[in-house]
Order: structure tokens, then C-alpha cells, then sequence
């Protein structure tokens, strides 16, 4: 595939909410538009710990990237994967093929890192795909479920610990979905063990919870999750990582279930880039978002490190919407023969919640917790997610999990990853 | 685990709709109860075609098994796999450990049979398993996904053509359903292939579709299949199945896409029992469902050979629950010293499904087809599914696919299961 006439031709790497921001950006532009992603649906990655608490489907939060841009006839989308880009040559190398470019756009976001211990991967997986979800909540289900049939208490206790490393927005949540799971959705359906008594560990290296939102917040969220039942454990760092449990420093934590919220890198295909990355793989950008030397190409959203005078500009979902936004307009300015300008960053707030009915909100100086900010994060994120269909879903699995506290995909399916 | 005091010990094999039924009868007996199943939700088979046409998500289908028993307190749920009954020692041996019981009801239903090609198994999924569907749901959208990135026409073709072996009510359904996702729901989503195109063959090497229905509705139904553009092939049998396509005698059909919904067989579990099976695997019991020679063990469902003065009873729903009642009545029958009956097959009518608003119904003289075939099935499987959350969002699911002609599951996750 290669430019063809005279329309120029914008090629998007990732279908997240970068990529998409940027393609709809584009939608009356006069270019020919083709968004590359390895998976067929975008997904809405807030609520992906969710779907491994088992309280939403996977078709609940992810949408395929086709449908969500079936209107807009100036766009191909592929599935593929993207292996390496070739700056001098304008050309993209897929699994399955190359393709031409006039403007690259590169949205492949980030995965989990395990700070140079990937032998970590297999005993503490992460949550960035529903594939990662699924695994999860099949470990989760399944340690039940062997706690119910082992006959040796300290196995069974074993069986019962749930370990999360990583105390930031997925950690908190993963640790209150956690607790809500086990004290209030399974209390009732085992009749040797009393899920309730499930013991929930939280880990973080740093001295608080939530280490971007304001320590007042921070505060307010380990309190929440106290009252849950989680174990919070700030300062403290994971030492070994392995399947019966995990180290800290001299302490020993039998725990079969350890899931890893701790770090991300940046996607691999930035090295190819043959630009500077910062620590986490990231590629330094100039401020118009493009890649030095590399003026027709541009990097955004986690996979991109773009300092601005209040800091750098966070991982999260609006940071590569507008960014995406962001480097479509200077596309749009290079075609017209407009300079091109600096990207700054809008902090719209951040969310976090905490199990049933308890949040914490900050936006700008204004900062919730409790019911008040559980309402905020549920609307906010009824009304970012894509689709009618998606919103109604959500919110009738939400009423129906709020009112009965039954989660109603508790489904194992699957086998095991590793064997 | 062993059979303590008094009390005795029922175990039942399987949480499919017989083995639940035989748990729910004996709900109120004075027995304790152990219900083993290698997979922790109960399936709702009738509808797993609509998981694998991506119209319906898993959990709207699958129930934890422990969720439905969870108000049952006699009965004791374990995830695990029944390898062997010992008929001498009346113990079960499972894949981790063993259990004695004092009364057996086997329930492990039955899997798919390749007629002894098991190598066509990799090329022709068939649909028996959650699992399954997930993997039929991936190739029918990958094969869209390939077909629009290939240039060569020919190719293209040969993933744009789906064959179905097998016209029982599932290859009924699932071609259908496929004709269904092509015409309407993915027709606008691609840019360079017309879904409207795809080739829909439905291969039975029979005299007619759906051979368990009268001859009218066998027609009917065809001529239903053949509106929503399936082609349909009667008294073809199929000879060879590869990646590429199949064979049917000298015509070769190039189609990357082959289900298998032709055969079952019964559980491997049966040969164990020492007594003698049918061809296809199952249990020859005697008219009380005993296993000759060990009436302490019942076999029912799918995996049992039951004949009547009406013929054999058939391998669906209604059989399995019909069954599991009646093992159970055998039971206390058999504890306050009454005498076995034997068992009275009630055929309550047997419905399929052909796509949007079209369907056969046969209640035993009365013969239906079309919108009010489809009502009646709608009707029936809705009260069917367990549990009010199902139901209502199933409804909810069929309402939105009804009025928008749009297929909300449409995910492609995992990986290729061969490689």
C-alpha cells in the first residue's frame, strides 16, 4: 500500500483514545485516513478493572473500532500490528506487510513494566487488555474455588490472600473491587470458607496512595479503603515476586494471588524511532507534539513524554484525547501552510473510585470524596464511554450490581496462561 | 472425602440442566449433596450460538453454578473433572482426589464427534463450551478483518465463504445467525469488501434440515434459510475438511471458515462404567435410568441411551431435566424403601431459530413457523434462562439487535488456539 494521487495520505498507530481523538479530528480533512490496531475494538481502559472484578462484560466497555468510525468515509481501518517505523523512508512495517505515509501518527500507548524482573510477568500479570482482565478474574474466581476444596489451613489462608502491587488509580480500584467482591458478592455462595474473611493487601512503594492526586485525597482514599478491609501498605517495596507469594524486604506474604498495578513502559516500537526516550520508553516530543527531526511524524498520549510548565503531562485518557486533537491540527496547519503550534495540556480532574459508593474527585482546587464523588465518577464515566448501547448497558449492570451487590459475570473460562 | 455418618451422600456429576434438576429435586431430601463440574457456570446451551454470532456476551448466558444452588444448603459445590467411575468401590476419581458417594446421577453431557476424523476438529470448530463460541466469534470477524486486506480476489473469496456442517437445530441457527451478521449487521463497516457478498453453505449429508421436525417444518425452515441467502445442501456429506476448505465428493468449496455442528459424542467418562454403550458412546440404561447392574448410579442427559415405546428420547434440554427429576424421585424412592419406576418421556415440542423474526415450532400436532414461531421461541427461552438478570438483559440485548440491526459483542479476543 502506498500514497496514492494527490490526497496525502495519515496513517494512526493505535485505536486508544488518542488515536481515535485524532481520527475524528480528521474526519472533514482532506486526507485519506487509515487507523492501525492490533486488537478490532477500542477500549475504555477506566473501567477495565471491572471486567476483571467481574462486574462488567468485555462488549460493556469495548466497542470495535470499525463501527465506531463507520460514518466517517475518509478512514481504512486494518487490523495489524506495527513493528517498526522507517523515518527516512516514510513507512510503516506491519506483522503482515508495509504501509506509506505522508503524516504518522503514533498512538500505541504503554504496557506493563516489571522494573527489570519479567520473570514477575507470569506469577503477577497486569490489567491493559480483556485478555488481562479475563486471566485476572479467572485467577480471582479460581483461588475461591481451590480455597473451598483445600484441606490445609495455611494453603487455604494462602488461597484467601490477595496481594496488589501498586497503589495508584487501578491499584486503589482493583483493591476495593477486591474487597467488595469478596465480603459482599461471594459471602454467601461457599460452604467451607467465608469469603469475608479473604485478606486484601495493598503495596506501594511510595508514602501514599494515589501519589497524583492532592495528599488530602490521598488520605481519604486509604481511609476508604481501610474500611473495606484492605490492608494498606505504603512505603514498601515488592522484594521477589513468585507464585506462592511475594517479599517485602524481610517480610513473606503467602499470597496465590498477586496482581501487578505498579508500572508501565512505553510501547516497544518507539525505539525505533531513533530519537532520545526518556526512563519508561517514552519519546521526548517538542512541544508541537512531533518527533525532533521528524517534523511529519507524532508521537501522543502515554507512549509520548511531553513536559509542560505544570509538569509533565499525565498518563490518561484526556491527556491523549487532546493530544491526538492536538496533532491533527498540525496536520491540518502543515497542509494549509500555517506554522505549527505548542501543545498545552488542559487538566480536566482526576477521578478515582473506591468499591461501592466512595470516590475521590479532584478538579482543580475543588476535591470530593465519598457518595458525592462516587456520583461524579459514575456520570463522568457514563458519559465518556462510546455509544449508546455501552452507556445503557453499564449503568443497568451498575443499578443492578448497587442494589443486589451481585456481580454477574463471575464466569471462569479459559485455562491457565502459563502451564 | 468419604461418605460420613448417617446421612446419605449423593453425587452428581455435571451442573448442565440435568444435573441441576436432579440437585434442585432433592433439594428437600434428607441426603447430602455434591455437585462436581470442571466448569464453575452452568451454560445455557440453547443460546450459545448467539455468543458465538457476537448478539450476546457470555455471562448473559452462563450462571455460576454456586450462584444458583447458593440457597441450597445441602448441596456442596466443587470444581473439578470426573475422570473415572469405580462402579465396585462407588467412588468417583477426579482430577484432583477422589469422592465415594452412596448414590451416583451422572450428567456429563456429551462433546463433539468427528465421525473418526478427529484432525478435521482443528479446521471445524464445533460449539459445545463458552470457550467455543469465543473461538467461532474470533474466526468469523477475523475472516472479515483478512478478507478486507486481501488483494487477491480469489483469497478474498475463500474468506468470505462460511461453511456449516451439520443442519440440526445448532447448524440451523448458526448459519442463520451468520447470514444475519453479513447482510445487515457488518454491512457498512468495511470499506473494500461488501459483507453482503459472504457465501453461507450449510452442508447435510440427511435428506432435509432439522431431521428431528416434521417434513413441513424441515421445508419451511429451508426455505427460510434460502430467504437469508444460506445455501442450502442436502444429502451432500462432507469428505474432507482442512484450513483451506472442504470437500463434498468431487466439488471442492474453498471457505477458511468451517463449523462443526454435526455429531456429539457421548462423555468419555461413560466407558468407564464397564457396561455396554451405544455407537455413539452413550450409556444403554435401564428404564429407571440405572446403569445395569449398579443401581445406585443413574445416567441421564445427553450421555444416556434411553428408548421408549416412541423412540429414543432426544439429546436436548428437556430430556437432560426431565431425567434429572427423575433419578432424583428414583432416589427417594429408594431411601423409604419404595419401589424404582420407570422413566415416561413428556415431549413438550421442539423450537429453531432462523435469523431475525424467523423460526419453527412443533408442539405435537400443532405446526409453526415464522413471526409467530419466533415469538414462541423468544418466549420459551426467556423463561428458561435462570435468573431474573439474564433474562432482563437478554431482552434488553435481543430489543437493541431487533430495532438496530446491530450486533453490540462483536470483540475478537484471545489468540489463534493453533499456531
Amino acid at each position: 500500500m502506498g500514497t496514492s494521487g494527490k490526497t496525502p495520505h495519515v496513517v494512526i498507530l493505535g485505536g486508544g483514545f488518542g488515536g481515535l481523538a485524532a481520527a475524528r479530528a480528521l474526519s472533514r480533512a482532506p486526507v485519506r485516513l487509515t487507523l492501525i490496531d492490533r486488537k478490532n475494538h477500542h477500549l475504555f481502559q477506566p473501567l477495565l478493572y471491572q471486567v476483571a472484578a467481574a462486574a462488567l462484560n468485555p462488549s460493556d466497555i469495548a466497542t470495535p473500532i470499525r463501527r465506531i468510525l463507520r460514518r466517517q468515509k475518509n478512514v481504512t481501518v486494518i487490523l495489524d500490528k506495527a513493528i517498526a517505523i522507517d523515518v527516512a523512508q516514510k513507512r510503516v512495517c506491519l506483522a503482515d506487510g508495509t504501509i506509506d505515509y505522508d503524516f504518522l501518527i503514533v498512538a500505541t500507548g504503554a504496557t506493563h513494566a516489571y522494573f527489570g524482573h519479567p520473570e514477575w510477568a507470569r506469577a503477577a500479570p497486569g490489567l491493559k487488555t480483556i485478555e488481562d482482565a479475563l486471566e485476572i478474574r479467572r485467577r480471582l474466581l479460581s483461588a475461591y474455588e481451590a480455597a473451598e476444596r483445600e484441606t490445609d489451613l495455611e494453603r487455604q489462608r494462602a488461597w484467601m490472600t490477595f496481594a496488589i502491587v501498586g497503589a495508584g488509580p487501578t491499584g486503589v480500584e482493583l483493591a476495593g473491587a477486591l474487597a467488595e467482591i469478596s465480603r459482599q458478592v461471594l459471602a454467601r455462595d461457599f460452604r467451607r470458607i467465608d469469603p469475608r474473611a479473604a485478606r486484601i493487601v495493598l503495596v506501594e512503594a511510595g508514602p501514599r496512595v494515589l501519589p497524583t492526586f492532592a495528599p488530602d485525597l490521598s488520605q481519604r482514599a486509604a481511609d476508604q479503603l481501610r474500611r473495606l478491609g484492605v490492608e494498606v501498605r505504603m512505603g514498601t517495596a515488592v522484594t521477589t515476586i513468585d507464585e506462592h507469594g511475594l517479599a517485602l524486604g524481610d517480610e513473606r506474604i503467602e499470597a496465590k494471588t498477586v496482581l501487578w498495578a505498579a508500572g508501565v513502559a512505553a510501547s516497544p516500537i518507539a525505539q525505533s524511532l531513533g530519537v532520545p526516550l526518556d526512563r519508561a520508553g517514552r519519546v521526548r516530543v517538542e512541544p508541537t507534539l512531533a518527533v525532533p527531526g521528524a517534523p511529519d511524524v507524532y508521537v501522543i498520549g502515554d507512549l509520548a513524554a511531553v513536559s509542560q510548565a505544570a509538569g509533565q503531562v499525565p498518563g490518561v485518557a484526556q491527556g491523549a484525547i487532546q493530544g491526538g486533537r492536538h496533532a491533527a491540527k498540525n496536520i491540518l496547519n502543515t497542509l494549509v501552510g500555517r506554522p505549527r503550534v505548542a501543545f498545552c495540556y488542559r487538566d480536566l480532574g482526576s477521578l478515582a473510585t473506591i468499591g461501592r459508593a466512595a470516590a475521590v474527585a479532584q478538579f482543580s482546587r475543588v476535591h470530593l470524596s465519598g457518595f458525592i464523588a462516587w456520583l461524579a465518577w459514575l456520570f463522568i464515566h457514563l458519559m465518556l464511554l462510546i455509544g449508546f448501547r455501552n452507556r445503557f448497558l453499564v449503568l443497568t449492570e451498575w443499578a443492578w450490581t448497587y442494589f443486589t451487590r451481585d456481580h454477574g459475570a463471575r464466569l471462569i473460562t479459559g485455562s491457565e496462561r502459563e502451564s
